[in-house]
């Protein structure tokens, strides 16, 4: 049994009030129910965490990262602008899937450069809340070592 | 039952056999099986192609394009050098899933731009050939209505 | 009667001790409470709050955001990093009036750049305190439907 | 009592029929009356001139600026292409407050530079007619010294 | 006997006046009639003209263009703005020397680019009114043929 | 029976004189009898106007747009410079051909751009004098309805 | 009688199918058809091609600019990505006039460049398949030597 | 006797456990304690603060830098990213000496460039925690007077 | 005895008849025997290609490489445009020497980047035919060892 | 009587033998001896000198320097590429007139920028060998006080 | 005892001369025996060198490198414009410690970039000519092992 | 029997000790020796020389260019920041051919650049000491006329 680590940027807290046409309609606390079973499922426990504050975004990656086996994180907005996340994922080494809800790539171009694209393992985007199902299997496949280097 | 195309670019035939500490070693033909059978247990046909060229890849995409439901497509080196292949994406009208077997914000600049992107539903990229596997999922979700606009 | 938010960013607190040459020497306190006699005389309430962490003013916005009218928003320095107060902006859908006290375009070169620009109705800026006084005119006039799409 | 100028650039006498949506409904006659009762109101006489001309423009700055004491300026699309007008703003050194009706940040790239906004004390942009009157009351106030440098 | 141009561009009617620590103290007027007499004694007419507008520039060049032998400069503003300039000066195909009383290269990073430059003989530049003196030098020595091409 | 308008910029009053090896030997003069002609012959009436001045282009599109149903524009120089003439083409609301005598791609990097591109119907360039004619022929099969939108 | 070369790059095939609101809907073959009649009625032979593939395009024309004497292109998105294709046309070295069905500068910022601008002789943008037309009256113009260098 | 301020920001609470190659084996409070020790030994006080939160730093600096002599500051991530620590900077006016441990110029291009570099007195980076030391040694000339302006 | 490729890009068919002035007067085929020549004399063999289609030219590559030792490839046009050369050269992994006719550096900008250039060993430019022998005896050189790593 | 420097940079020696269509045929010996002359008649001392190392000149201006009056100086090449130079004219102080040849603008694009222009008075370029007798008029009219600041 | 190698760049000779605004009133042959004095005390020879020349720079790098330890160099103006200096570094091996005087990042942007940044170990600026003193001190403590790599 | 020239720049003094891994083992006397004897062979005198000194590389070419045929150059660190060497070449007027030994392609972007790429005939590259022998036969087949223009 591993643990999985999911963590959720500023705003995120909206989801499903927060422009729907762009972020769909399930809640926060319903992808969380989801992930958690899902893993549970594969046999794992799965921790998940939302603020919008940079720094404890910093800390819990620093706190829970040392006990944990895999990330899953959607920086939100802190995607394109925090060095800090990027160090923190750095610091604890842990394998690591960015996950964004929206095609980041349609939008605004300072949202196409990720200061994690390249520390991470793999991105998914443009999947809405089905993008964390799948960030999910993959952290699962990363653990049972089917993802090579 | 719907019809999912799978198209794969240049040097993808190789797979298995080119620089495998970042592509792999699984073959093309071992990736399609897989990804045949998981869309015929979806209740899925699927077809897939690969070319070198730029020209049979867009030809493909017109003539598969119109009695088809969805497209996954990993176009290589096209990704970042071919307007025509957008350009065919975009006249098909099929929602889209890209792919990328490395992670491709770890490598040159030039592998950070794709034309593909932002005519895309989605991408997953870094994940090896887990990668298809996931959109594979990603389109049949896709089929179900599960993903929002 | 409508309620109407305004929100100072980082270091703002400082006013009338901080390089007053530039801020002048008006404290924050005092143009709280010119504001909100200001507003009381339109016969709306206003809800000020000032915060150096950037989460504290995206959970600020969401939170008041909802039961608000009309947002007047001097981001300090965030104006120039941060994608998150632009997403909370977005995700609350208030009318937004952007200020800022010195004319940022005298300055370096950074603060030419401005992250709410493009999401607020309109900007206030370089004409000191007076300018959040300007800025409550214009949202009245806002509420009043005097100021067209 | 003071002397005000408002100078009004290229197209902008077809305020009120050219595209409504983008820039209102008001006249720019209507606007010229109500920022000069306005002035009067504040005991002050105002001076008012449009024209397609940069050339115009600058000589009537030059003109007038020597017996006037503050200038309010939308200099329409010469904002973006004319050093001649900044040139000329520099030449009087009347303290200058720029409007511009639109919020130029959401259109056109090359609309969200000027040649004004750093020799200018202070920019309104984005709140339409209403702009104009807002920055009357900036300058009056600046008359009345309450706006430090 | 040659004739001479000289063309003064926007707000240079004012020398002497405007800004006199970047400009100095002698008037346009002061200017021309030195250049008259220094052109007298070297056995040519000189015939000057200042004008604020772009057009009226253009509409001298190719008025006065046709019968004259050289051509001194000082586009002002328009220096780093008006291509319509330099096509009057390439479609007249007169020498031209370029002037400027300040050193640009001091000041704002847009005037240290010249739309004359590449297509002028030569510049003079940051020598305040005694430039004229040194280009009308320039354009005798041009006349005598002592400067090769 | 429509009206066709057709401005022709800056410099071009010199057409056939200047830089005969660039623009071609035809006249102004000559090329607008040869428009009105074929505009009578196809059944419409035509009106040009030539200027070096930035602001009466700008007033004569103004004034003449109203009534007039379809626009040929040569902007010269003012193609590379003028926001003004842009801002003057969404005011009136015509269709518009953009024409060029000479192939700007071959010559200096800046005449690359024009403001007036991406607000025109279309462009035809580097075809001289003959150019003006293509133009006039889709003028006329804008106003059949023969080109979509 | 000259021969006429017409050639059309790559997803062409599909015009009248594909996004017929940008390109609109007239077919391949509707368009070759009248570009023959109307060449025929000016007394010459039109050859025309269409592929999807680069270097088919560039093999055709190397086999058929040996033996024509103009040539009408619209390389689609080839347009903007291949030099092969200019290389082509700089090595039969025919006469070349550039075709674009819709208004690329109202697009992507990635079709504002062409490789083929600045070696063919003019360019005709914006204006559907009438713009073909426009084209083979330009080619014959040119044959007739009606269209200086 | 002064008072020295050390500051230090996100993830820097790790060092001793993170990328220990990059960062060295010292833990923070190891190199506090150090810190402390000099500056006591040279008759001065010294406070140190760490946080992951940009709010909290920039508190930090607001209230402990009023009754502060110098400030030695290594704001980790935040050097590239915030502007809010320049301003608080800029705001108590103290002399500031910049730290980093890393030889910044030796990683990620965004890691070249620091809002801070220019408001700071000096920087010492590369050489690991004895930078800090260096620091103080500085920080103590800078009290004694030993360094110019 | 070792296996030497030889591979020519788009348009080098047409050598000794395309812009002789840039290219010189050798036909390919001459070269190739002239390679074959001197291969056969080094006791080598050679096997030379050309295509104009990048596909044929990265299945070539694929398909000879695996039995070859040493590649030289003149990638003509697409130098500057194929990732897909690019990655079918790092995929077979042979040691590689680029080569160009013409001097890259005095022609268009846009040839001066080569997307071989940092995956070949060497590069051999502006020599004309003779830099194709150059390349085969530094492939010779290779072979034997004598240029280190 | 005052001393006036001149400083002639690299390949500057070879003036009259080195293409003498772009730089002339005075040889630079004639120059200084034609300057000396001049500055004789006005009652100065000229002393001047010329060498290929950049540190030559720089030690050259330190010496020479501190003894001097004003400086005239035609970098060379180092125009463009030496900071050392820049640093020296600064490190000495003396009024500075810069002096090109050739004209500068007409030239590759790294010859646009020079390291001297805006710590230099003024510019003279294009004007060839007579452009160091206008420097020299210049110069002696810096040292007469008839060019403010 | 190892033997410290200090390099001082061009204009560094004229240190309490030259701007002492900028640089400090301390001479360079001070500044020598001062650091000569301290090495000294530490057991180390010092060896200290300063040119104009880049050469001269160069050539004695090459030559001290190879019996010393460490190298102090500060490369004054050569630090923006030199890779042979670079490159001299690069090749004896030495850990190198790189001083600046001044704070360049208030300076000219050009002074913001140093060829030896990323090939030092680290970088001391801003603390005038104590900042060589620490340069020292850090150079004695890599010796001793203290600075990790 | 022609006269050779060929020039080392800076620290290639040092080969064969300085970093063997990227510039070989072979000692600069070492290849001076065997490019002497190599054009002994050819019937050919060869000139060489190194140094350190910009201004030294420039006098020798100077001095030596004008009794020479041709000139073989490897400016190492002065090839991306010398415009003096390359106006040096210009100068002279002779044929080049630039070498460098490693593959600049593959190190800093600094390195991609070269003043000298497009006065040079030909460059050869990544080929270490080996690559000089290239560029000596390139000079001979030159010197024989078997290289056209």
């Amino acid at each position: 049994m591993a643990r999985i680590l999911v963590l959720h940027g500023p705003n995120l807290n909206l989801l499903g009030r927060r422009e729907p046409q762009l972020y769909g309609q399930t809640s926060l606390a319903a992808i969380d129910t989801m992930l958690r079973q899902a893993a549970a499922e594969a046999g794992h426990e799965l921790l998940s965490f939302q603020s919008n504050h940079e720094g404890e975004l910093v800390t819990w990656i620093q706190q829970q990262g040392a006990q944990a086996d895999v990330l899953i994180i959607n920086p939100g907005a802190y995607t394109h602008t925090s060095v800090a996340l990027r160090d923190a994922v750095l610091a604890v080494g842990l394998p690591t899937i960015e996950v964004h809800l929206s095609n980041v790539y349609r939008r605004e171009a300072f949202r196409h450069h990720s200061y994690l694209a390249d520390v991470a393992r793999g991105q998914i985007a443009g999947l809405g809340a089905y993008g964390y199902l799948l960030a999910l299997q993959a952290a699962c496949a990363l653990l049972r070592g089917e993802i090579g280097t």
